[in-house]
């Protein structure tokens, strides 16, 4: 079979668009796809856990792991940090496994400009009054923070250009189907295949 | 809902790799494709039908298409004549729906000429012993045209750079698999569906 590298793909969109219900969704079926873990310093919610959730992290450290490269993303929002470590993800691609990020938009420009070749997948809500009802239903937001989430979240669907795929979440299964139509029809893209696919049919040729 | 208009969809690969049983699997699964159904040339074989099949023409009648530009594409393969009717593809995509075409490689790249939007897909085999053994066993043509047609199969191999994705064929229900996650996920390409999805977010905003 043709051996391929991995292929980090990063789903992203405006805060409380669903990225994390989708994520966990996602990798309830797909036990292929290997979930990056992102570094952070806000405070941990309930039910959340160290190590599955989130690394929890203080700022100091947090801070440390910026100045030695540690990351390869990084962003400041609604005050806290939230980072991606960079050797786990390199090191899952070089082992021919992909790698899942699911990260806030800011970071997912910044994967851009160190992993132009990664697949960047935009997560739409269908409208924004629907954007601003799953925001207060969280019910983990003061009403000022809400109205700041939204008009970040407006920003950043401007920022829709920079990926590659438009998922909109109107509803988490199918969200989570085209997210993974996704993954399966990039590995069959033709400028990462077509050179090995050449190679093994001239060798068995002879 | 997003209204889009439909996208096209091209199938092709060396002779024998199987991209007519690949084609009536993926049809049985999927009945939002549309199928164009070509025109041909060559002597109906036994258990195929005319309107189903393909649209069985006499070599003047063909010519004549070809003199009107009523052909999307058309190719001589072993002395007969192949070609994909226009107005049918044309129509179809201004209704929103997509169109699935199965064609030799060379048509293949005549309609990339007229239809750069399109999405090219290469039906791979496993191998060239592979593919010899499925020209052969399905007896309908001599040892010569065998040959003729690895030779030919060859050189088309090395058309793969023209196509989108490439697909190998080393199991239908595979084939089919991933030949339906490109149609998904192409749906979701940003360049596709962006501008809509933005006019969308603001329209609701009001």
């Amino acid at each position: 079979m043709i051996e391929q590298k991995g292929i980090l793909f990063i789903l992203s969109g405006p805060s409380g668009v669903g990225k994390g219900t989708v994520r966990k969704s996602l990798f309830e079926k797909d036990t292929e796809l290997r979930y990056s873990i992102s570094t952070t310093t806000r405070p941990i919610r309930e039910g959340e856990k160290e190590g599955v959730d989130y690394f929890y992290r203080s700022k100091n450290e947090f801070e440390e792991m910026i100045e030695n490269n540690q990351l390869l993303e990084y962003a400041q929002y609604v005050g806290n940090y939230y980072g991606t470590p960079r050797q786990y993800v390199e090191e899952t691609l070089d082992a021919g496994k992909d790698v899942f990020l699911e990260i806030e938009v800011q970071g997912a420009l910044q994967v851009k400009e160190n992993f132009p070749e990664g697949v960047f997948i935009f997560l739409s809500p269908p409208s924004l009054e629907e954007l601003k009802n799953r925001i207060v239903s969280r019910g983990t937001e003061t009403e000022s923070l809400v109205m700041n989430r939204l008009k970040a979240a407006k920003e950043e669907i401007e920022l829709m250009d920079a990926y590659d795929y438009v998922v909109v979440n109107d509803q988490v299964s199918r969200a989570v189907d085209k997210v993974q139509a996704i993954v399966k029809s990039e590995h069959c893209k033709r400028e990462r295949v077509a050179s090995q696919y050449k190679k093994l049919l001239e060798v068995s040729e002879s």
